[in-house]
């Protein structure tokens, strides 16, 4: 039996929030109550950045409403974080830790966050100062390695492919006006969430046409062809395309590179410049002469919470609950992580991977969810991410159009 | 007791689309389908660009399926049409109405549209052809004269209160690394739909914090200066703004000239630019060195049909139904208008307004709706718009934040 290690709880919410963050610090919270081990749950004010202030608020405290509330509530209640932890701050959080009695670590975030967890899951290794530490996986982006996917990113992915359908039908309606629409989606390295437009398509008609992710290298020739194309086809054409697709140089498609901003991370913010979408209906204009509009939700995707993901908000919850009790049990240096059951029902128990596997790497779409020519997804990806978007998708009509026989020349 | 007119009639679908529209469509079929006046039900595809060749499909041909399934469906069903009507064209669809024996005119649109149903009334009246016209309301910029409020209004602002209210709380997590979020809306001259941003703020730390319409002159100095004061007083800061307000010459904000397309009535289309926006983030930056976001949703605010709004989806059939019924009843030259009922609670009874009273106007947000400053909107709009939202907007939590006592320096 593992040992009975008494003290305090801390957790914290980082990188970019979801819609349904807050359910897995809700599990934290609820899950905690009910070890006697766990005695004061504590959390960090605006991650380790707040952290290192020794700026912790005391969770049991709050009042039961507020924490059920956080059930609806998106981003992250907690405040978040993108700092980059300095070898000195990590002593500094052994010694805040140790002031307080903290015995459990939770810390809810993307590959970042996990590199800190498992640092000072290390340092305190090192120093023999008795910390469990677990992370509990977040991230829209999906591109978390060793779990079948993310907490947070079923509900980005709904939101994506909803918008994808709803515009996809009006510029079916607008065709005789409107030639493309060009849908940005946010994901720096990995084409997860512009991939998720697909999702949105049943038939050739249906939008979109085009997606762009940044796993294949982008040729601004191959890409008018394509969409003159598909043009000439359809009269319309709907592109899905990420932030941050790159060319045979390895340049950001479309990025004023003066105008970026880098994060504590040496991650590249694209919200500095107009943008990969604005650059494609620029040339689609020049060079094709095709009237396009710019659809950029940003944001809005990721914390969107009226057509959340059922299945998504549950294992947020379920991987929240999951580390604590997995804490109590005495494990220390894992993330959580969600295994898709065999079978034709879909449904996730959770595993572990230790976080250093999980540092600082990206899991990329596979090249098996991408098209021969890099402008399209494939049906494996649906069969992969449909189930994640919860409710089936609903399905829209068209008119059968029987023509009236005409009467004049 | 008025004359029985029998003959066929046409409806179409007109400008831009919103996540009601086929609301009325559905409306105009089934009520026609209770009239024996009425014989055939054909519709225009793509509006009157359709109808100038001929193209119209026989609506009572169409699967009870298929016109169920268009109350979930966004978007104009018909196929929708940006096009200025000449003066060879009226006579045109004159002669297709009388070689179709059409003697009943339906048309759903926005005062382009309005206009464009006038005109074809006059000249049946001028000719002594018997035809009843009436138009039907439907634009989510909610510009239209003498109506309380337009259909496709009430859907595009539950987006944008949900979208501000959601991204507002991804600002206030992400506080330690954004500054500023910048959501621009659709809207030409009118600015009922950033106005809708405003829905979502319930007390002064909510986004949004500043709203700008084109209703007032845009003085950059006031802004930076209403940028600068918010976040120094709450850390960040959430703008909501029209894509096309205008400074002191009158000149759209941040749009380059050099690129903007007119659409068939002149009016620019700011598509093509990279946008208000845009233009803002880009001076927040550099004038006072605070991180912006854009968030840029474009249409998916007036075609999203996942969180629409009740009300208006009722309004929409609501309206269609009423110019059936008034059209049978001998009506002509007529645009149907929602009435607000008074009383307490919110309800909506239809009237009639004359359709030159109705084309080419514009509606602005009256005054009394915006602040003096001109950087926000006022609890009297709010009262004239949530109850158009249908049901009532989620209600988020914070957490109280009981700090725990420090223990180090």
């Amino acid at each position: 039996m593992a040992s009975q290690l008494r003290g305090n709880l801390v957790v914290g919410q980082s990188g970019g929030p979801t819609a349904v963050i807050n359910h897995s610090l809700v599990a934290v919270i609820q899950e905690a109550a009910k070890h006697e081990a766990i005695e004061g749950v504590y959390g960090m004010v605006h991650g380790v950045g707040g952290l290192l202030r020794e700026n912790l608020i005391d969770l049991r405290r709050e009042r039961q409403e507020t924490i059920q509330g956080l059930l609806s509530t998106p981003a992250s209640a907690l405040g978040s974080c993108r700092y980059k932890v300095t070898p000195q701050d990590y002593e500094r959080i052994l010694q805040i830790f140790r002031a307080h009695n903290v015995r459990y670590f939770v810390y809810i975030g993307g590959n970042d966050s996990m590199d800190t967890a498992h640092r000072v899951a290390q340092l305190a290794d090192d120093r023999r100062y008795e910390l469990r530490v677990m992370g509990v996986p977040k991230t829209m982006d999906n591109d978390l390695a060793l779990t079948d996917h993310c907490p947070g990113y079923g509900s980005a992915a709904r939101f994506i492919a909803l918008a994808t359908m709803d515009t996809g039908k009006d510029l079916e309606a607008m065709r005789t006006f409107d030639d493309v629409n060009i849908l940005e989606t946010l994901g720096r390295n990995a084409g997860w969430l512009a991939a998720s437009a697909f999702l949105a398509k049943r038939s050739a008609e249906d939008a979109p046409h085009l997606v762009y992710v940044p796993e294949r290298t982008f040729h601004e020739d191959e890409f008018l062809e394509d969409v003159r194309e598909t043009h000439r086809e359809l009269g319309y054409v709907f592109v899905a395309v990420s932030q941050a697709i790159r060319d045979e140089q390895h340049r950001t498609v479309g990025t004023d590179l003066s105008s970026v901003a880098e994060d504590a991370f040496g991650h590249k913010t694209m919200s500095q410049s107009s943008g990969t979408a604005n650059y494609l209906r620029r040339i689609v204009s020049e060079k094709l002469g095709l009237h396009a509009r710019v659809l950029r939700p940003s944001l809005i995707a990721r914390d969107f919470t009226s057509c959340v993901s059922r299945p998504d908000q549950k294992e947020a919850y379920l991987t929240g609950r999951s580390a604590v009790s997995h804490a109590v049990q005495g494990n220390s240096g894992y993330m959580v992580t969600l295994v898709r059951e065999p079978g034709p029902t879909y449904g996730c128990t959770t595993g572990l991977a230790p976080l250093q596997d999980v540092a600082n790497t990206d899991k990329l779409l596979p090249q098996e969810y991408i098209n021969e020519r890099g402008n399209g997804i494939t049906e494996a990806f649906r069969e992969y991410a449909l189930p994640l978007l919860g409710d089936p998708l609903p399905r829209y009509v068209r008119l059968e159009r029987f023509a009236v026989p005409k009467k004049l020349e």
